[in-house]
């Protein structure tokens, strides 16, 4: 049993995009619809807290801004990363200068937190999709295994624990955030 | 909480090797011993029924060997793939002509098949680290998203359903198998 329930099938891109939004976030993929999971503590609390140190470091300097729960459709789908990054440069923006409602384009880094009972490979799937369109860097976290699986262009990921570094955009490599740093985060008592 | 166990710690490979097999295998990673989880019904199907296709096309002509539950100990690590495969060449035998107890390579192609409460980032760290070792192909299946996420040297992964055709050893390319023929095989009413 899968929270990423199908809910029906063959629908266009165009379609989709006209339904309403839902919470949790419904994803177009391949003609499919995909609602994403319920999000629960750990999985709340890590996209919160991650969210947060990502745009201490990004945002005063204009270098990147982390969002959370963000529609991006690009490549044919429309996904919902758990949180997405784009350099500044490439946050679309409207007439006035502010921010854009749209997101058409992937993010730069994509991350995800597998909730309970989620199927990893559609997670990952999700990852791999990106970086195939463009996106550098994808990270995949664990909150069970205490690790993060960090995707790159063309090569085979890593999945990384404790005390090893985990790789960031390069716009942000001032920045050094450790495996473990991530899930201490889950420690609130 | 997860079933692969980390049941000690800081033990040399050497004395590793030592101890008794238990009922779940235990596997060696990094100074830390972690027991498979107990295999349930439709990983059991999995895991049979694939080792017996792959032994259908693979062993007539001595191509390759599929191989359950075999010790592999290797790169400093002692690992039981579900299903670990060898090309005939690489079969190490002892002075008699026959298969070898000791397994002291990696495989040419590892096949993990996901348990429920199984940590994947540790069984999909498990694949990399055989394809870094050598092993030429790696698949990864997830008998509830119904897909296979598949490994090659160099590349990012690619997570195949349905219809997708699945990449088998060089050797074996005259044979063909679907993503679905797998799931297929949990039909058993």
């Amino acid at each position: 049993m899968t929270l990423s329930t199908q809910i029906s099938s063959e629908l266009s891109l165009e379609d989709f995009l006209k339904l309403p939004e839902t919470k949790p976030a419904n994803e177009y993929i391949e003609g499919r619809i995909y609602q994403k999971p319920i999000p629960q503590g750990k999985h709340s609390r890590v996209q919160t807290k991650l969210s947060t140190n990502i745009n201490q470091v990004a945002e005063p300097q204009q270098k990147a801004l982390a969002l959370t729960e963000l529609r991006c459709t690009f490549g044919g789908r429309s996904l919902v990363p758990d949180i997405a990054v784009f350099e500044w440069s490439r946050i679309p923006t409207d007439e006035d200068g502010e921010i854009a409602n749209r997101f058409e384009s992937y993010p730069d880094w994509i991350i995800e937190i597998l909730s309970p009972d989620q199927p990893p490979n559609r997670v990952i799937n999700k990852i791999i999709f990106c970086i195939n369109q463009g996106t550098k860097l994808g990270w995949f976290i664990d909150t069970d295994d205490k690790s993060v699986m960090v995707f790159q262009p063309n090569k085979l990921p890593e999945v990384k624990y404790d005390a090893d570094i985990l790789p960031v955009l390069d716009v942000l490599s001032d920045w050094q955030i450790k495996a473990a740093d991530i899930f201490s985060w889950l420690k609130v008592k």
